[in-house]
């Protein structure tokens, strides 16, 4: 592992860190801040998983998450979106390879093996981040925005135990019914549909729930709101009884200003779970 | 004016604009936060200047300032550090030219007219911002980074009676003994070192000081410490008896990592003195 940048940060640090991944076949690099109480021993995580054509720099920097980190005395883990460099597969659309991992293993050429960014952030980073520094594994939260935001939302369905809680920002609820979905869901596992519902938030909600607290915050003026059908996960949460608090935001779009303005709601929302006994 | 974006940010607006400006003789972009409050009439406003390579754009989504300026019903203005353009001169030099603007009225070829950047901030935009946007222009504060920080107080201490209070991050305190300078003031303002005197903060604290609270941070960790002389406005602080709360803060370097993690104190700082009597 080798060190980019640490820049002293609310008390704390923010590092950004790169290592060989095995199971991305590549380089990958992401952003851990580190708040004061890591010096004194692990700290509780919250995950924050990034859109489309983000890298691990863009919540990093824009995301206003280390104000209430810091406060809370949580570490919070920036991942990229994907596997980088040369020798990697790439599409010309924005929405397809690098950048767009999606947070799924590929079974299909040319992603495969390559865009393994599901096990990447379920298996070799949590691994890699707990044996390096001081984060407690056992409490572990995570939430993302938009792509991120579908991510946060599947994983923590499918790895029951893992988190404690889960929340997200404008995440795409239902991708394979949507085109911010179908395509990538097509192109990395193939044509079999029933490969594809352990990564759809809106099926995983119907089919499992969580068990735990959510929080999803959506701007009643994203530009994307069609594609991410915010309508699919509100009508699988309340069906299953999900305990979760669905928000539609006044007037705030897809972009980091409205991140960064519930930021403070969903670290205390994480806290309240990390810190809970 | 044209709007280039408008995003709602923190119960408020965060919104870019262009214009024609006659001060630089290009077209200009600044972005300008409006509080909730502003809907109900003017509200004070708090000036950002940027640093060098910086455009608009990196306070906005970087420093965390909409966070506090939020909360305390403050308009926030981030211009733009230069005049841009084909037409504008530019030096391959990344402190030259377009991105450095430095603050100042350049006298000299190829920067006259365009470079023009302490009347543009001083009068032009002001101006504008009055009497398009609810804006107190009576409640006027200013902060900046690095060079901005230098165009905060050399604005502050010129313009007396103009802002109630300055604060500043990291700012290049004494530009006319630094290699953060004099290349700049002599290209803008010519060989005669007296016309540079007004644009040294610290020479300007030794002359006539400021007529209200001053706030300076400074990392000690500051990779660029030895260019911005925090010393020499530090000398110059204590023998005027200048009211000023000078820190310097252990481990913080010169990114926008120190500056978002300050800059709660300084919005509460400048709240103070915009909201007195």
């Amino acid at each position: 592992m080798i060190t980019i940048s640490e820049n002293a940060c609310f008390g704390g640090t923010q590092g950004v860190y790169s290592h060989a991944s095995d199971t991305c076949a590549c380089d990958m690099t992401f952003g851990l801040f580190l708040p004061l109480e890591a010096r004194d021993g692990p700290v509780p995580v919250l995950w924050y998983l990034s859109g489309l054509t983000c890298t691990h720099e863009n919540a990093m920097t824009k995301a206003s998450a280390q104000t209430w980190a810091a406060e809370h005395g949580i570490a919070l883990v920036f991942p990229d979106t994907s596997p980088r460099g040369e020798d990697v597969a790439d599409d010309d659309a924005y929405d397809l390879g690098k950048g767009a991992g999606f947070y799924v293993d590929a079974t299909q050429e040319p992603w495969k093996p390559n865009f393994s960014m599901w096990s990447y952030i379920a298996e070799e980073l949590p691994k890699l981040i707990g044996e390096n520094f001081a984060v407690d594994m056992d409490r572990q939260a995570i939430t993302g925005h938009s792509m991120g935001g579908h991510g946060a939302l599947t994983l923590a369905m499918n790895l029951p135990g893992r988190y404690r809680s889960v929340s997200a920002f404008a995440p795409i609820c239902n991708p394979a019914g949507s085109d911010w979905g179908r395509k990538q869901l097509q192109a990395y596992l193939g044509d079999d549909e029933t490969t594809w519902a352990r990564h759809d938030a809106s099926l995983m909600m119907t089919e499992r729930g969580f068990d735990g607290p959510v929080l999803v915050d959506t701007g009643t003026n994203d530009q994307f709101i069609d594609l991410l059908k915010p309508e699919a996960l509100a009508e699988a949460v309340a069906k299953r009884r999900q305990q979760a608090t669905l928000r539609l935001q006044p007037g705030y779009d897809h972009s980091y200003f409205f991140v960064s303005t519930f930021m403070e709601d969903h670290v205390a929302f994480h806290a309240d779970a990390l810190y809970a006994d």
